[in-house]
């Protein structure tokens, strides 16, 4: 972690007092960059991500290039974690903020190869919280195989904070020929959708309010990295748009790619899956699924001929089982997003204008 | 910025009411990825931190890798940044948090490329002040010549926060042959000293404590890649450790160095640049500058052999003036700093304990 030293194995330890995992609290020390701050480091960063680059203990990870073919790029994402309560049924913020930046470097197409994680903590969150966060976090590192490879810790006052807040920054590889972004939508292209919406947001805010469902609700958060790969290479150059719908929701992420493209949409409501539970929840709430965040759900739009090939790539994979085709693109001056719903109508799906969640992620 | 988008030049933009820049304040709808958190990205970030990689619009920014010679490496390296003041004699939390992670890329010997910044702004946070902050992070990057390509914003509650927090992630290439670390220290090495240390934490904490000094202190924040660059370029394979002591000063980092190479050092007191001001600053304040943070000051131990071409290298460029050697590394079982002091006693110089500075950077 930056600025921070490793405990050479060779080298006699001074004795010092385990960090109480128990019932010990964060203090203003262990962001002080002295002898707090680098035990908080060695005893519960450096186990919990260890790995070669992390453990270079220097205030950068250096390492060798990725081999990378004529015509591979790099890409960069970053995000800030902020979500509120830290802990939700399915996740918390800590797998949340690897899978979190995975998915925005995957929407590029690429492979995500490393993370960097940077924590601001407030004094008197619990150790064993922190624990728990930087736990979970380690664990969706290893299980998308990206590691942390580097970090920073700074410490903020009693209510100058709120318990954790996480930045992930991920460095990825976009192999030749991948070419994937928001502009590149096409009038006839169809848009799919990886699964059922509004799981992330529904679970967070029955967390926060305290709402009793009468079926649990479980965010949906994962990283997205494999099923990406699975459909570049079902159908090579075929898919032209990606974008996780998280904060606004499948209806923003959509009028996001049609402002960029320069294109409508028509989408057809009775295509898009919602969980009977998330529909009840809001209805009960007064929310749309529409603009609820996802964090496990990914947007496609891709040439038409490849439909099928590109849903059967999808409903392979454990994270697109319920993949389905849910609209077209199409010409629009006024780059509106439409619905035909179940009705038989048809009515305009606007971009999220005030804040329907905050912090939910 | 993540999840959001550019206005493509040929669409047409609905009419919406511009940011109040003067009276405005960050509200919840900042951060919800919607219309309001697009507007702030494209009035604020986008045109101040204006290039072409930002411009893509998409979750990450994708560009095309270094051209790289064999046996160059990259280097990734992230900071928080959450100094109070945000604004202090010298600088903010905005160029703070440009130099803070190029320097960390440049403690590796690298050339900085890429930064990208994550921000989490507190409800009621002056537009003002943002754009204040904003546009000092814009102009430390143009300085630096490492743009900032991709971002993310997020918003939590009034007194879930405190203003603006910054976190930056570095990328950068480090040139074959160049091997730089922490633990490279060998015994007889020369320990030089960019210039006069204390002035940044001095800075901040005399602007948080309302202060007044005779004379003004400013912090010394600034980007120190150009001077690592000519220190490399003047004695290649040479400089074996590079490390900016930041938080705990220049005694904690120069025992993280000493821990991590299994070696000793002893300082010169005598030798240590410190400014008039800044030690009666300390003395009044009951502060120990070896302990103080600075933001544009190195430290480097190198070959002895090297030591006056390296200190002429060094006393070329603008913020190494008064670069000096300050000390040897000897072998020490212990791993102890010691310092000759001026009054030809020795002294240990120890690990920062506890917390002399908080949210010093």
């Amino acid at each position: 972690m930056s600025g921070n030293v490793m405990v050479n194995g060779s080298v006699k330890k001074d004795y010092v007092r385990p960090l109480d995992f128990k019932n010990g609290r964060v203090d203003m020390n262990h962001g002080a960059g002295g002898r707090a701050a680098s035990q908080l480091i060695e005893e519960l960063f450096l186990k919990a991500f260890d790995n070669e680059l992390l453990r270079q203990g220097n205030d950068g990870a250096v390492f060798a290039p990725p081999a990378l073919d004529a015509g591979a790029r790099l890409v960069m994402a970053t995000d800030a974690h902020v979500v509120s309560p830290l802990f939700f049924p399915g996740g918390d913020v800590g797998c949340l903020s690897v899978h979190g930046t995975v998915n925005d470097l995957a929407m590029s197409g690429a492979t995500p190869l490393y993370l960097t994680a940077s924590f601001i903590l407030e004094e008197g969150f619990p150790l064993a919280d922190l624990r728990r966060v930087v736990e979970s976090m380690a664990a969706a590192s290893r299980e998308a195989g990206v590691p942390i490879v580097t970090g920073d810790t700074k410490v903020v006052e009693r209510g100058k904070g709120d318990g954790v807040f996480i930045s992930t920054t991920g460095l990825g590889v976009v192999a030749a020929g991948v070419d994937i972004g928001g502009a590149n939508a096409r009038v006839g292209d169809v848009v799919l959708l990886s699964g059922t919406i509004g799981e992330h947001g529904v679970a967070v805010l029955s967390q926060r309010e305290s709402l009793q469902f009468e079926t649990s609700i479980a965010s949906d958060t994962a990283a997205l990295h494999t099923l990406v790969a699975a459909m570049l290479a079902a159908v090579p150059g075929a898919v032209r748009v990606l974008r996780d719908p998280t904060r606004g929701g499948v209806a923003t992420t959509l009028n996001e790619i049609a402002r960029q493209s320069g294109a409508g949409m028509v989408l057809e409501e009775a295509a898009i899956p919602v969980l009977p539970q998330v529909e009840a929840a809001c209805e009960l709430l007064g929310l749309d699924p529409l603009y609820i965040a996802n964090e496990g759900k990914l947007l496609a739009v891709c040439a038409p001929e490849h439909e099928a090939a590109a849903l059967a790539a999808m409903r392979a994979h454990p994270l697109g089982a319920h993949a389905a085709r849910i609209g077209v693109v199409t010409a629009d001056p006024h780059h509106f997003v439409q619905m035909n719903t179940r009705f038989g109508g048809r009515r305009m799906v606007d971009w999220l204008s005030g804040e329907q969640l905050p912090r939910i992620c």
